[in-house]
């Protein structure tokens, strides 16, 4: 089902897709084209993102949203003068339109967690559990920026501070690659990435939370995961489980508390009413068609989408810092441009608190 | 179901207890008792640890070990000497004897999880979620030595380095206590011990590993979970669903392959063939049934149970590097005592490594 | 996301729908048109089927197959007669497309389940649970032929008897109409079909199984659950998970046995070589995407699509001995032109075997 | 952990057992005795139990209450009889002692589930899934009387009456021996019971139901499971998970509704208030341990204890209806001294109600 494959493009006039261009600059320059989705490797976002707010194009753009803090500064900057122009721009965190997450985003801005206390936020895969598996760019720090961090780091960094309704303002990490030099061709190649990030950090409102990112966990296949508690409820997530969030909540009475499995699948819900009856569940690519409606109601109506380029940056400063870190012993990193940690004791910075 | 009360200790010779003393030196310096059960508060361990064996008294103490590094080293000094006159010492790390747990030391010892990269350990309790729970000798530093580092997270890592069979080498460690003062009386009370403990680690045989201890995760009542992957195999465990196990055999073909509930009730399995027949399951308590039971076979056998007060100071020092990590902006820190990292990278401690 | 609506037929020409009919007979009537997809009520299936069959058309039918045996005795012999002309027809048992499922098939054809012996088969939703819910066409006999037994006890016979790979041969039943008037406009309506549906089951190999459908599950949204145990190895599934299923292996050594969770998203696996990385679930609508893709490919290799009419046929028949036994005090009723149970012991129709 | 083993009785008088008997009429005659508890095999609870009882002992009798109808008429009649006189009697069906069972009892008496509509009881393990097990006594209808229905089903029938509130009103079954010689001995063994029985039930307040019980569900160890729906709430309940109840509040909100995972062991929930912290599980003995304190608290207060024998002979009637249907053609079978199904439709026994 891999639409789009050179096959088709090369049918061009043959109504699969309305027209193709194979130079993006052609397309930048194109009158017709009104909406840029920018899907190449990292180290092309800015330059195409940059070219295309200039030339009034809506411009929605991959994450993570570029290979350096630097470029992410003036993607943000070029997005908010284009904003002032009408011009609108998107960043594809699509977890963010898991219906689950939505409403797990709900509760919390809802009260019903209370203060959020501890985030856990792991995403598991296990792809390259298998030593012998191919060189591939994705493991060359000069084609993908950094591993598992920027492929499945940026994910759960936004989702969290996301639903958790706060911002990471500092980080403790650790990297490791455990397989440094792969087959390829008849040699081998060495891995210049990490294949797995782990950090401890803090977040504005207090909070304190975990992060593990690894495509080495033998057995995790998707496992994009989020838990929350708060002082009130608590929420956990799976997305190998994507239409289910585990809800707590401490405002039942105790013999009857318990995590609910809610099936996320009801009219009420967020997106679900676009779909299916109840219990019938929803695949990954809606988390794709939940964001381009998303993105075409802002334009229609003349709003910001969000998550804009400003939120691309701000998981642009927590993946460096989180680099950093790990280069520097650990030693606790505040993210650049994150305000204080939100409980009014702005000096601590990973240092124990009692 | 609480035995020992004081209205039972008050009708001693009523044959409840063969016999009872409230002075622990009388109860050591008595020919009639050949061992004792040390399960006072952690300040007082070490003191009559000491003194049990030297009266070759046989010890079970209570984790963690001690309240203090130095404590430790001494009672592990002594734990070998009094070894030597054949007087048995063992820590009550009764989290070993679950079946699934020992099941899972068994997969990884038979190499079925291959080379272990990953640790991912939580003790999650929620009973001070509510801020308005009243203080608690638990919540003070003189008393307790530490909040849920000493409680919960000495559980997790002494569990993580048995099953994982590899030591932890250093760690980078943030602490909080989200409510500082609680009420106690008609006034209110200062809670010095932390009350979350998060630190990441790198282990003896190159795994990375987070950690986390806490008592504010709303809804976990004791979620004592341990995950662990390997090259070849993963196990995940669970103790709020204490007689089950997770693993995940990587030699399955792709499309058989999953994480499977073994449920640890078999005759096969370890401790479980004096039990029922499949499928009824066990309680907590037999994690001391089955504690007892080791440590009584062990002194008849004229061996030391395992694990030995050397295991005690090993987990006191890993502790004692989290408050030091803590206490100096996250910084690594390596435990004492524990060799380099087992990847042959000895001057790495924590940076990235890529 | 409810494409066809009325607003969208009322602007054919615009390229939404290449053209639109609203009599089906200038449908069946058209030279254009080469394949017929019949998804109006019951009461209809026959007429228009026939009537495109006899035209040349290619047919895929909704299920139920019709709302009587003898409308689907001559559907599928017209059915028969269309093929040898090379007219293709299809029954839409779509939870046969469900990856799940068919490697759940895959599993019991090659053997791991060994000799088959208990099916258990529910389909649980909720929606009239609600005793003031308000009356519809589906609880009217006249239309829907039956109540939960067409409905949602059609998907799981043809489920049980094509996993299990053998047909049902005699059936007891019970059905209950916990709702007996409805509200209906101003006034209040009569239900005339039943509300739930209980029945037990004798297979063709010897299997024996339960069965239960119904609307009155109050929680479970669409819970359409199948468990299969054999002499060497057993399935379950609930498609409230549709992603999973859950094997169990009596060749795995007892101490490592369980019931595996089987994503079932690897690229071996039926139908999902075609979409995502593993771990990236499907929805509900890629049952009949994969339909779709089943019958043009059957069409295309000049073959017959399965399942056939004649299969539809088999499932009707099953659903009449349920009514027949309901109306018979539940006595033994034994599927019109199934085998004897496969047992060898043709004779018995329900009745004790001790 | 076998207490109580021949070697043990050997050791009379060391104060292992206070005294040992080894003719049970001996020991109904001694003075010091009080209460009888009765682990026998079915065949002799009945004269065991009436001269117990007519020597004014209290009895614990283990279920089936009775090999027959006539033995439990007998055994009811002179509990009542007893009873008059001050003397108890009990029925051990043990797992009304799950705290989990316990609470969902508790949910329907207080409405939480509104009427019940739908129970569905399975009891599966599969224990005899390997046709080349040997022959045992339980496998021959002189000696146990029946097979997995009275073995099994008994508790399935009792905990599905009691937690549901109804009694069971007719039944329709069908029962199967798939494995019918066994070895025994250098030769082989006819098989005389049921390997399943499975049945449909009515019951007296309009609820429907769906009954199995087999030793052939491989992979299935100890899986006895109830899952009752009502028109305000929902109870789910499995033994191999036997501290959980999952509980759906109908009356959440549509968006925060699912089954909840209630950890049934906070100080509130029934009998767990005299055992561990919350999160730290009971295991299959405290059934028993609960059994015998409320049997002992009962007798201290001078009043019956639940279920008392007239409840075991409800079951039994249940029982020896299944077999009445399954010898019948699984004709509709009501059960003696059952009333009329509750809805008030007394006349219909099984046929459709529609």
């Amino acid at each position: 089902m891999r639409a789009g494959s050179r096959e088709d493009q090369g049918r061009r006039g043959e109504a699969r897709w309305a027209d193709v261009e194979t130079d993006w600059r052609a397309l930048v320059a194109r009158d017709d084209v009104q909406l840029v989705d920018i899907c190449t490797p990292g180290d092309t976002h800015a330059e195409i993102a940059l070219a295309a707010l200039a030339a009034g194009k809506h411009v929605l753009c991959e994450k993570p949203l570029a290979n350096s803090v630097a470029e992410a500064e003036a993607m943000a900057a070029a997005a908010d003068a284009a904003a002032a122009r009408g011009v609108r721009s998107m960043v594809a965190f699509n977890y963010r339109r898991v219906p689950a997450l939505a409403l797990a985003r709900a509760l919390v801005a809802d009260g019903r967690l209370g203060e959020v206390r501890h985030v856990r936020a792991v995403y598991l895969q296990d792809w390259l559990s298998d030593a012998t598996a191919p060189m591939t760019w994705r493991l060359r720090r000069d084609k993908a920026g950094s591993g598992s961090l920027g492929d499945l780091g940026a994910h759960i960094v936004d989702a969290a501070q996301w639903v958790a309704g706060q911002t990471v303002t500092g980080v403790s990490a650790l990297t490791e690659t455990f397989v440094r030099t792969r087959p390829s061709g008849t040699g081998t190649d060495e891995v210049t990435v990490d294949d797995a990030a782990l950090f401890l950090a803090r977040f504005s409102g207090g909070a304190v939370g975990t992060f593990e990112a690894t495509r080495y966990a033998l057995g995790r296949k998707n496992a994009m995961r989020l838990e929350v508690n708060g002082s009130r409820g608590s929420i956990a997530f799976d997305f190998e489980s994507m239409n289910e969030l585990r809800f707590y909540d401490g405002d039942d009475p105790a013999p009857e508390a318990g995590f609910r499995r809610i099936l996320v699948t009801e009219a009420e819900h967020p997106y679900a009413g676009a779909w299916w009856p109840p219990g019938h569940l929803l695949g990954y690519e809606h988390t794709f068609t939940h964001e381009a409606a998303d993105l075409l109601t802002a334009i229609a109506d003349g709003v910001d989408p969000e998550p804009g380029f400003a939120e691309g940056l701000r998981v642009q400063r927590v993946l460096a810092a989180v680099e950093a870190s790990a280069a520097a012993a650990s030693v606790w990193t505040p993210v650049d441009g994150a305000g204080p940690a939100g409980n009014g004791r702005a000096e601590v910075t990973g240092a124990a608190k009692t």
